[in-house]
């Protein structure tokens, strides 16, 4: 990208930087591999257009931060790499940036154009989630068995990349995603990835990118099954279906963050009936759930027949239940009943 | 507890519980163990209060919750045990609870009447942070030797008491607390723990109850000195107060989570003119800030004259600014340069 901006100047001609249409018209669903993607459409970046010209200063910026950390071989957040850029230009009054709003869009950019990961760009998100069972891993030189991780599990990193983190031994048959914490550290404490054997990760709510791409390697390198616990919701739906086919915004990364052959658990609102859990511990859907179960049964991934049916269901019934609504059964009923229930009867969501 | 309220009940008295009062009236600075305190005054919970009644009922529900957990020896979140006390009582329309926010309180209620940590009664609270360096600790049967965690760290549980954690062996010399996971990250990448011999925490943003009790564990136990590092704003120097003297609405439980030993390290407003750091990474004071600030000069745990100074040099200079900034200053300055420097000065505020 550098060299090209470079021989652009040296044959006079306008410096410009290709970069892909990340807006919604260049967004679309691959029934094929079932993931969100990118289509091909591209836009000019050009210095010698005013309305381009400070976006273009800081995407060169960008680019050349990224370049000198690689460089030296560290690592750094995405807001020290705004501070870092961050200056007067001189014999002017203008910031390169004011903000770190205006940073994080520009790396998008740079990811997307380069079709590159951040974390192979030197650049950590923010990190959250955990994960325990027989797996062992090796990360920068230590290697750690993730079966022997006490109460807390391994935290997962941002950067999960091969190069950094590797799959050094595997037991597991399978992989299970809670939402949850709460839930995950109930069956790390009944041991359930001991005697089901398989790993148990939790997200700590939506999944950071290093956690989905946790999944996506286990899935692709290790072939394991994956299957999403969430709580029987808007929101816990969504954050399966980004789980599943990845996301709109970073839908030019789908293939490394999303997991296609995932499955839901659970909860439905069939489980209400299916267990005889009580009325009490039920949520009323509010307005705005009303209205994002009707938006989410246009999208083409809640087409299948399995997703059209649970949420009109939930819509008819007119309630949400959260994970813990189990806990109304016994605390153990979750990790000893439920759970293993599902799994033996394959009874899944698509 | 449940012994003296079956003897009311059998003496034919009106059962009662007696409960330290938690308003502000009775909390205090203790300026000998330098500590955030509950004084003495208590409070009855009558049942045949008609005010108290619907309380008195859901602590008996969390108080024998808390018996039954403890009894099957598991643990369970705050949120399952609001839904596994949430039921409609028999006959009636009433729920136990009608919200997460109505059985959170009456634990504390039961927690400072006790004078037991919630996780003594086998609840857990929410969990995050990260520590590294040369400690080895034992959690439930497995070894964790925190100087071989990769780049994660040991993911701090919410249960750190001496029963669940064990310190079995260390070689560190000093514990640095770091407000931001995005600098913890960035010293473990610099091995600043091997360089320093030291263990490095971060809380990410405000401790958990977790993180607290880790360090006030390390401090007392290990005997380790205390440094903290955060932000030069209110927030930053807000969580310094809560890791050294504990908060208000914990009061009852200072001795346990508060560290009134700890040393304040950085950043300050004077660091901007010691180190020269540019005025571009330097964020204004908005109206809130100001207030703050004033309402800080007042507490009594800001008064030392090290602490009025920083305080009215920031409303002087008007600005506050971030750990990040000092990455204008090159990525490793913070680990090779800034903290060796003041450490080595022992330049900190009390």
């Amino acid at each position: 990208m550098g060299q090209e901006v470079l021989s652009q100047i040296q044959t006079k001609k306008n410096p410009s930087i290709e970069l892909p249409v990340r807006s919604l018209s260049n967004i679309y669903f691959d029934p094929v591999h079932r993931l969100i993607r990118i289509g091909d459409k591209k836009s000019q970046r050009q210095y010698l257009n005013l309305s381009h010209t400070r976006k273009f200063m800081q995407t060169l910026l960008v680019a050349s931060e990224c370049k000198k950390i690689i460089e030296q071989n560290v690592t750094t957040s995405i807001r020290d790499l705004y501070y870092a850029l961050k200056h007067t230009i001189e014999g002017t009054k203008e910031n390169t940036f004011d903000d770190q709003s205006e940073s994080d869009p520009v790396l998008e950019d740079l990811e997307s154009a380069l079709n590159l990961l951040r974390e192979e760009l030197h650049l950590k998100a923010d990190r959250k989630g955990y994960m325990a069972g027989p797996v062992v891993i090796e990360d920068t030189g230590d290697r750690i068995d993730c079966s022997k991780m006490g109460s807390s599990g391994w935290a997962i990193p941002s950067d999960v990349e091969p190069g950094m983190i590797k799959f050094v031994e595997n037991k597991a048959g399978f992989v299970l995603v809670i939402e949850k914490d709460a839930v995950w550290q109930r069956l790390n404490e009944d041991k359930f990835w001991r005697t089901h054997n398989c790993l148990i990760i939790t997200g700590k709510g939506q999944p950071a990118r290093g956690c989905r791409r946790l999944i996506n390697r286990l899935h692709n390198e290790l072939k394991l099954p994956v299957y999403v616990i969430a709580d029987a919701d808007p929101w816990g739906y969504y954050i399966y279906s980004v789980i599943k086919q990845g996301s709109i915004n970073l839908s030019f990364l789908s293939d490394r963050l999303g997991t296609p052959n995932a499955r839901f658990i659970g909860l439905t609102v069939r489980d209400v009936a299916d267990y005889a859990i009580s009325s009490n511990v039920t949520i009323k859907l509010n307005k705005g759930d009303h209205k994002r179960i009707k938006e989410m049964m246009n999208y083409v991934w809640f087409k299948p027949k399995e997703w059209q049916r649970e949420l009109k269901l939930m819509l008819r019934e007119g309630y949400k239940l959260e994970l813990e609504a189990l806990s109304s059964k016994g605390i153990r009923f979750i990790s000893e009943k439920y759970l293993p229930d599902k799994i033996k009867r394959q009874d899944f969501l698509p």
